[in-house]
């Protein structure tokens, strides 16, 4: 008979990804992931094969799910201004709610990307490619509409409002408090105004 | 007679500040340290007590040395606009003259917050605060010369200029290629235009 599963694995990589997301992967023991999984070392090796090939799933996962998730629904509002803004009032509200202040999970791996495997930076920076693109088509389409000034250049204004988005997330880990984060996305807000 | 030291602390630290910048707290292991150091375990606990203690002298001493000593020049500039320029110049600059990618130390530890101690929480949060206020102090003195427009913002373009310079270190990990991190320089420069 062959080995069969007995846990969800969807549930049990959405339980490895919060403890990859908080604590960053090489904090990350295999006691940890199996304990927050339910799992033992034998399901967790027939399961997923190693703690490597977990992180990969995880954070394919997320990008899939969350990121990509958020912003196409923000791509659908047809509203670019509204939907500029309101990534950043989430962001803001995020951080608010979250008490492990785990901030986002592809930034807390990019910023030791150099330390991950090329898999891992495709995942990356894939994500960041695609963000960018999408803050600099929301501006061209507040152009065409007259909602965004058009002497606003949108390759510079894109790469400035995901270096704000990718700044707010790492001091919403801590380092900046509630009124200094709202500052970043009125700033965010002036850019495109 | 006391046990005595047969090595420099101040370099021994910078040599133990290059693994943790580059590897983060968690990943650098006793060995790697011993390894950049060059000594051994008992000299290693005598001098600097344990890795958590270490730690804390080589962000000290970072913060002291780089990041307070590299404001404090450009404090000394007398020129707001060059100074807030040359600021992102030197780190897109450090960017592409670093092979080993290590960003920023205080950037770094301030992404992996929750999982630092208070005292690691304060050095970092104060550095923050100083950088913050250098920012708003700049953007005041070019008020007064007239030229900074006297319709910025000082607190908001302050908290924004500095989450640039953290997101500008955290691309510049592998996430942004050189072209991407001269856009964040070119909308740090619109900021204060």
């Amino acid at each position: 008979m062959p080995w069969e599963k007995s846990f969800d694995t969807d549930q049990a990589i959405d339980r490895a990804t919060q403890v990859f997301w908080a604590k960053g992967y090489e904090a990350t023991s295999l006691a940890d992931l199996m304990n927050a999984m339910g799992i033992n070392k034998g399901s967790f090796y027939n399961a997923f094969g190693s703690k490597k090939k977990l992180f990969t799933e995880s954070l394919l996962k997320y990008d899939r799910e969350q990121r990509k998730q958020f912003f196409a629904d923000l791509s659908a509002m047809n509203d670019p201004v509204t939907a500029i803004t309101k990534i950043f009032d989430e962001l803001v509200g995020q951080s608010l709610s979250d008490k492990e202040l785990k901030g986002c999970f592809l930034v807390n791996t990019a910023l030791d990307l150099p330390n991950h495997d090329k898999d891992t930076k495709g995942t990356v920076t894939k994500g960041f490619k695609e963000v960018v693109s999408f803050f600099k088509a929301q501006i061209e389409l507040g152009q065409t509409s007259g909602v965004i000034p058009s002497e606003i250049n949108p390759d510079i204004t894109s790469k400035g409002l995901f270096a704000l988005l990718v700044g707010l997330r790492v001091l919403s880990r801590g380092a900046y408090d509630y009124e200094s984060l709202k500052a970043i996305r009125a700033q965010a807000v002036d850019l495109i105004s």
